[in-house]
Parts: structure tokens; C-alpha cells; sequence
């Protein structure tokens, strides 16, 4: 996904923490920064999203800057079941790309029009 | 609010560094020791917690034991303005005591509720 958007002519610069977050900065605060310095946030959710901690506090933190999103927290369901998104973000549109063709597409989209 | 915590007849049992850290142990191995064994941590935020390193690396490893803390990261705020809380815990709610009469209690029922 991250490859998908970054090749745009757009140019979608994407924040992803095994690749850009600096070596020995505290996790927490560099999860940090990456919320406050992004102009929205994709929330890939599959099965291990829900499982893996970190992800729930960065998907928490995104809340917690904005908890009405105004669009910028975009919801992407992939491989999971409806019943499992997380209530948390119940009143937002996801996208659902698990067999979605032009998913990637529909992301890119949205995140233009919240820039 | 050590000794308040301490006394209750729940038998509630406080890791304080100052008193119960081994002698001649290193330092951040203590604070590790007792942020693993612990089953909650209350983090007192004061101004001196800010300012202070240790109080700081203990909260950042408290955030990485449990990022998504569960109710075992209690946040007490003493004394500091609501913009001074730390980002790092925006998603968590907080105790404040600054002004409150019965800060102490509301903690140890919370304390209590996460055993």
C-alpha cells in the first residue's frame, strides 16, 4: 500500500515506523510525532492490527487528536470481518479492500481529498 | 500517597524507588525490574516529572510494557496544567488530584479495579 501511494505523481509522502522512525527515540514518542505531523491517518486493519498493541495505541492517539476525523482517519478493513472493526471507529466509512480491485485507488483518493 | 496506598487494608504493596531500589544494582534494571512486576503503575505527574529523565524513561517503558495500557498506566496529575500532560498519554484518561479531596481514594479504587 505504502509503495502504492508513495509512486503517485501526487506525491504522498507516507510515515511507515520500521522505515522512518529514528533508531533510539523513545516508541512512544515517535508515534507520536508521526500522528501530529500527518495529515491524516490510514488505519490498515487486519487480523494482526487488532491483535498487536502498538497499533491500537497509534490508531487511540489518531482518535485522540481528533476524535471526529473530519476525514483525516482512514479506516482500511483488510481480511477481517465486519463484526471485528474495532467500535472504536464504528460511526467512520471504512474502506474495505479484501476483494476490492481498486482499493489502493479509493485510498489514494481519499487521502487527497483530506489534504 | 504511598503511605495512604500502603495502609489501606487491601494490603496494596508500592514499589518507590528511593526506598526499595537494591543498592548497588544498576539503575535502569531496577526500574525495568519493577515496571515488570508491577500490576499497574501510577504515574504521579508533577511539575518535577517532566522535568525529571528517570520519571520520564519510567513512563516511556511503562508505555512499552502495555501501550495500550488496559487500565495498568494510571495517570495522577498534581500541580500541572491539562496542556503540560504528557502527549504520550493523550489517549489515557486521567486522575487529577490538584484540587480534588478524594484524589487518593479515586486512585486506590482504580488500583483495585486493574488487580
Amino acid at each position: 500500500m505504502v509503495s502504492y501511494l508513495e509512486s503517485q505523481p501526487e506525491g504522498i509522502r507516507c510515515f511507515l515506523q520500521l522505515r522512518d522512525a529514528t533508531p533510539g527515540s523513545a516508541i512512544t514518542t515517535e508515534l507520536c510525532d508521526a500522528v501530529q505531523n500527518s495529515h491524516c491517518w490510514v488505519l490498515l486493519i487486519t487480523p494482526s492490527f487488532l491483535e498487536d498493541p502498538w497499533c491500537r495505541y497509534q490508531m487511540h492517539q489518531a482518535l485522540a487528536e481528533a476524535p471526529m476525523a473530519n476525514g483525516r482517519t482512514i479506516p482500511v478493513l483488510k481480511g477481517i470481518d465486519r463484526r471485528d472493526y474495532p467500535r472504536e471507529l464504528r460511526c467512520l466509512y471504512y474502506i474495505d479492500v479484501t476483494r476490492k480491485e481498486n482499493g489502493f485507488r479509493q485510498i489514494k483518493d481519499t487521502i487527497l481529498r483530506c489534504k
